[in-house]
């Protein structure tokens, strides 16, 4: 196994592309590829100010540095959410953006719900969604609150987070298996700020495997937390990545090819203007200034309210 | 393994319904179903007149089966394609065609494309597309052929087919995974005669599991033909359909789940008027009179012109 470009020793197969690249040259190949997409769909400029989100895995450590090797203005957001599970989950993830920060001398902000809220987000879920097992969706939606009031208060352009192309994918795999009209029409690798309050939100690495993201951080040296959340076993979205996995298999570039025909799809028209009507009728909430589609205060503040009238 | 209507012995485990029944009661919902589907795509009425293609498989010899039983009235049409493989395909398959025909007192229509141009659809499609190694495309044309031609001559209002859950599920699912926007669009269990010269097509099995099919063959004492296609060794279809019986086998009721969404989706306005283009700007070939997008003869007048004019 060759590097095409070289002729050294390859490290890695992209099997897609019919690639095959030695280390040197793959640290190479992974910001250029990142660089196109962001150019492809607009995601920001060089003068924009990005705030990328940061989780402590190899996708949201690898954006930020491959932004930042890119020469993008680009600081971190870290949100605390109390997750421990066995692996001191949410402690060891803290750890690992603050030790990247440091290194690189960038800017980290800290956000922790515990300390905002006086509760973790497994603690929130269950006084807010009893019957239901696990606080994905809770999680989501603090998570989904806290990153855009962020980025808001303190004044970027856009928001980045670390999806790659398997998580799109499967995403879109899950939407598709159900006809989700709704997120099928606003599934993409940028979400615009088209509401008032609402920053935009772009996703830099959406055409990148997962196993290459793995391969980037470890050949990097970005020393990650390896550990999935202790929430995510049995998810949907793992599932359907297995189902991927063995497609992309048998047919390689074949997890690519949806994403990126549906894309291409979207773009030519195939989704009518009327299936998109989640967006609109949205107004600002009146406690936090965030968009909502309900009457009166936004899901996140009617959640937080029924938290602190309810004893502990 | 009881039955949920008698209490009797239950013979097959509908998951997705969650219905266990016996014999009697299968063989009892079933009709059932398939009126359900008739009445609820608008597909035909009692009055018009029903051409069923026979290939002499289960699916078709149980859905003209079917129809019969519901009072339809419903004429056979058997292509014979002139493919043997190891089990003299075509013959074995015109026989059983035959003898449910005569069994139950039915009119069949036989055409022989061997008879009728001199080559077996192998033959035929050697002819016109070297390179390939499969004729399958080919004899997917000269049948739609066939089957429009026949009903129209002989003034039958609908053509129906015995595609069932799976087959539908399978199409979709390999249009989905290149979101092919002309297919998508158009997919559905009723095509409608819009275009002069077409007959209205449809599939009254759609919402059926190919195991529930096999289920009724064998309990009707149907005797059809077991072997696949030679050909279809390999088919993407079959991949697809193996990939989604995972699914299935892990979520039982996903692939209906995936293909009834998606018609709801679709009635729903997911698709823009736009992405249908394919059916417009059809005008009748001069040759034939069946509609076709291209300027001058239809695909199948030019492959047939192309046939004449080489030597064997």
């Amino acid at each position: 196994m060759k590097c095409r470009k070289c002729g050294g020793k390859g490290v890695i197969n992209l099997r897609q592309h019919r690639l095959i690249l030695c280390k040197d040259h793959f640290l190479e190949w992974m910001p250029e590829q990142v660089q196109r997409a962001i150019e492809k769909y607009h995601m920001f400029t060089p003068q924009e100010r990005v705030l990328v989100a940061v989780s402590g895995g190899k996708d949201s450590l690898s954006l930020w540095d491959i932004l930042t090797r890119l020469g993008y203005r680009a600081d971190g957001l870290y949100i605390g959410l109390g997750i421990d599970g066995g692996v001191d989950y949410s402690q060891e993830s803290l750890r690992l953006a603050e030790q990247f920060a440091q290194a690189h001398a960038l800017k980290l902000h800290t956000f922790k719900v515990t300390e905002a809220y006086g509760l973790t987000v497994p603690e929130i879920a269950q006084r807010t969604h009893h019957g239901q097992t696990k606080p994905c969706s809770v999680c989501g939606r603090i998570k989904r609150h806290i990153m855009n009031r962020t980025a808001r208060e303190a004044g970027y352009d856009v928001l980045a987070t670390g999806h790659n192309l398997d998580d799109e994918a499967a995403v879109l795999f899950g939407n598709t298996l159900n006809w989700a009209a709704g997120y099928l029409v606003r599934q993409g690798p940028v979400l615009e700020a088209d509401i008032p309050g609402v920053v935009r939100k772009v996703k830099p690495l959406c055409r990148i495997y997962e196993r290459e993201m793995t391969a980037y951080a470890i050949l990097r040296g970005i020393e990650y937390i390896y550990d999935e959340c202790p929430f995510a076993v049995g998810a949907s979205s793992i599932y359907y990545k297995e189902l991927l996995n063995r497609l992309e298999t048998d047919r390689p570039g074949a997890k690519l090819n949806f994403y990126l025909t549906f894309l291409q799809a979207k773009k030519a028209g195939l989704f009518s203007a009327s299936a998109d009507q989640g967006r609109q009728n949205l107004h600002s909430c009146p406690n936090c200034g965030q968009p909502t589609s309900v009457d009166g205060e936004c899901a996140f503040c009617r959640m937080m309210a029924r938290v602190k009238s309810k004893p502990a």
